[in-house]
């Protein structure tokens, strides 16, 4: 195994029965893919995981957004309103270690492949599912989301500007922040049957996973007693100024640079003070600590931008960082994606794909003895029929064109 | 093992010395100890992790925030300056599976814990790493808290209203985010060396960590060539509306219901016609499909809002949902807190805590065979040095006195 496989070795030869579609099941399991399970999509004949399709795609090809979250897997065409194509699944999870599913609330029972079932088929397998709201909970069989999970989940109530309405983050947290609280609880259960052998359960709501994500504001609310609050670029629990975004030039949407002064360390006060030329106020009791300063809050705001806004945000984010004061630019998904950074040390890897071409997305950014592990590219529907069925179930060509020929797969 | 441990025993046996303070490491060991591993925090003798006296703390207690981070951990206390210290959390390491730090740059280095000597130490020890900014990074020197992850990481470009500033989302993902991602690389290390018996060093940036949080704003990226934008409490990859946040009685600041009508589903924005006592637009051309509505944007958002003004979020919730529309009341952790449903559930649970008394906090979110792993509560400073120290090291109580006396511990 060379070096840059440490991280893909990982689960080498655990085999994942993916049924999962769209985002907060396929982020799981290509985490697990990426970790070097061998991670088998089963999808609809009639064009697959619906987040092939998703948005924006190019013209008959997979969409961006199928490709980031199916990076790494293999893909099966099964017909599951066909008997046949139900007991070609049984078969494969007889063989699998792991199943994942994310359909709408009963699906997969009405499918004849609810857990019932299938701990009959397998007593071994870990049997794994996504809804939006838990089991018990009066919402179990709605539809979510994940914006409807960001609403519920209380994400949304922390988010936006103090005096005006809720605002859903950009990034997918109830999709994506679910699929990996998932893939923890598989881990932790896959450790374990290679003691026992006993396959378990597992279930998450989406809904559920958001309090995770929060607790924080938790904090807040046990130390106030009512709502943690929006806060807008500072925090929700309140903070030294100063602490937020400060303008950049030129001056564009995203030209702002985060300066933030520690609770725990008066020195980054100091530093900051050195920095942009106001020594003056080093010791000065009106600005000495994070207590006092808070009451002045608009003047030491408007100090700090008449500082930042003579630099741009990546001058700013040098100089204020070099100072050793924690500092950040923004960065938009345009200078995230073109900066070679990431792409050198292996976050951001290029997926070479057979009808999308080339396309650099993020790849697992925890580096394994070095390096990140590599990415391999999403599948072609139906691509791996012939070579999972062949190694899974003992089928040769002939089986496999029988399948196709009957329309099971 | 009764039932409502089933996911708190998959980790049993697993030893984690854990260096971490704050909330990226912490949270990473804690869902370990949820899963049953033995998490043994390490922490300085004199006030242990700042995290226990981080914010808006009960008078003389350790804070809300520590505890909801360190739950069902243990702690001893060694003093890392003195030579017998660094000498005792070799000897720790010998006996440990995982060790976890998530100090500043270069500070376990020059503590003489690095991983260059820790592997010398315990070549099977998996040695796990979080950092503001990666190894090679030009930023890789620099510190970084959540807030600046989520600035340098893309997070905050996408989040907020399209005109306006970015804002910070409440959530803490530049560090529980982060946590996550680093305990599915633990336990994909950890899987390997059942077998293996071979450690391996993770490292993992938080702003590395925060691209993987953002893949659906890199699909936009890539269908549109420009950055992803906010969008306010809508989706920055566009939807078809009514999507997004829509006014409710009583009009308080978070009194909002998403409703939300799938691209993948033309019966939702029928169904929602029928609910709002609209059919008399079923199947006009002028609102059939999502692009067409999309032209009507802020029509239909008024149309929609006319009946949820009508309702209560949490009626307009179930109203929406029952009609089988994706829908969700925007809670806050007011609300959240004081549901019930989450308690009985497992969801949220009650620490029993000897100085801070009863706190009920959010425990791990996954069912595991039906219920949610019970937590523990967090650990005072250096609670178990006598417990530990023992087992680990088979130190009798007359040997953990003397470092008691020489100020090793």
């Amino acid at each position: 195994m060379n070096e840059i496989s440490g991280g893909a070795g990982c689960l080498q030869g655990v085999r994942i029965l993916d049924l999962t579609q769209f985002e907060a099941g396929p982020s799981c399991t290509e985490a697990l893919a990426w970790l070097g399970a061998e991670v088998v999509k089963v999808e609809n004949p009639r064009g697959g995981d619906p987040g092939r399709g998703s948005f924006a795609e190019p013209p008959g090809k997979d969409s961006w957004y199928f490709l980031l979250f199916n990076a790494s897997k293999k893909s099966i065409t099964v017909n599951l309103k066909d008997p046949a194509g139900v007991a070609l699944v049984k078969d494969l999870a007889r063989k699998a270690d792991v199943m994942v599913e994310n359909f709408a609330p009963g699906a997969i029972e009405r499918l004849g492949l609810g857990h019932d079932v299938m701990r009959e088929v397998n007593p071994a397998l870990i049997y794994a599912q996504v809804k939006g709201f838990g089991e018990g909970s009066p919402f179990e069989n709605n539809l979510a989301f994940d914006m409807i999970a960001q609403a519920c989940g209380g994400i949304m109530s922390i988010t936006g500007e103090p005096d005006q309405p809720p605002v859903k983050p950009g990034t997918t947290l109830g999709d994506t922040g679910t699929g990996m609280l998932l893939a923890i609880s598989i881990l932790g259960a896959l450790y374990r049957r290679k003691d026992s052998g006993k396959g378990e359960r597992l279930q998450l709501a989406m809904q559920d996973a958001m309090l995770h994500y929060i607790r924080v504001a938790f904090a807040s609310q046990a130390a106030f007693n009512k709502p943690a609050p929006r806060a807008g670029a500072k925090l929700i629990s309140g903070a030294n100024p100063p602490c937020g975004i400060f303008p950049c030039k030129p001056g564009g949407p995203n030209d702002y640079v985060y300066i933030y002064t520690s609770r725990a360390n008066p020195l980054h006060w100091q530093r900051l003070l050195e920095l942009i030329g106001r020594e003056d106020l080093i010791g000065d009791p009106n600005y000495a600590t994070g207590a006092i300063r808070a009451e002045r809050e608009d003047e030491i705001d408007e100090m700090v931008s008449q500082w930042t806004r003579q630099h741009d945000k990546h001058e700013a984010m040098r100089l204020v960082g070099a100072a050793g004061i924690p500092a950040g630019a923004v960065l938009d998904t345009d200078e995230l994606q073109n900066d070679p950074d990431f792409e050198r040390r292996g976050i951001m890897q290029t997926m070479t794909h057979p009808t999308n071409g080339d396309f650099k997305i993020p790849a697992w950014p925890v580096r394994h003895d070095g390096a990140p592990p590599p990415i391999a590219p999403a599948p072609l529907l139906g691509e791996h029929a012939d070579d999972v069925l062949g190694r899974w179930l003992d089928m040769d060509s002939a089986a496999v064109g029988k399948l196709r020929d009957d329309g099971v797969i």
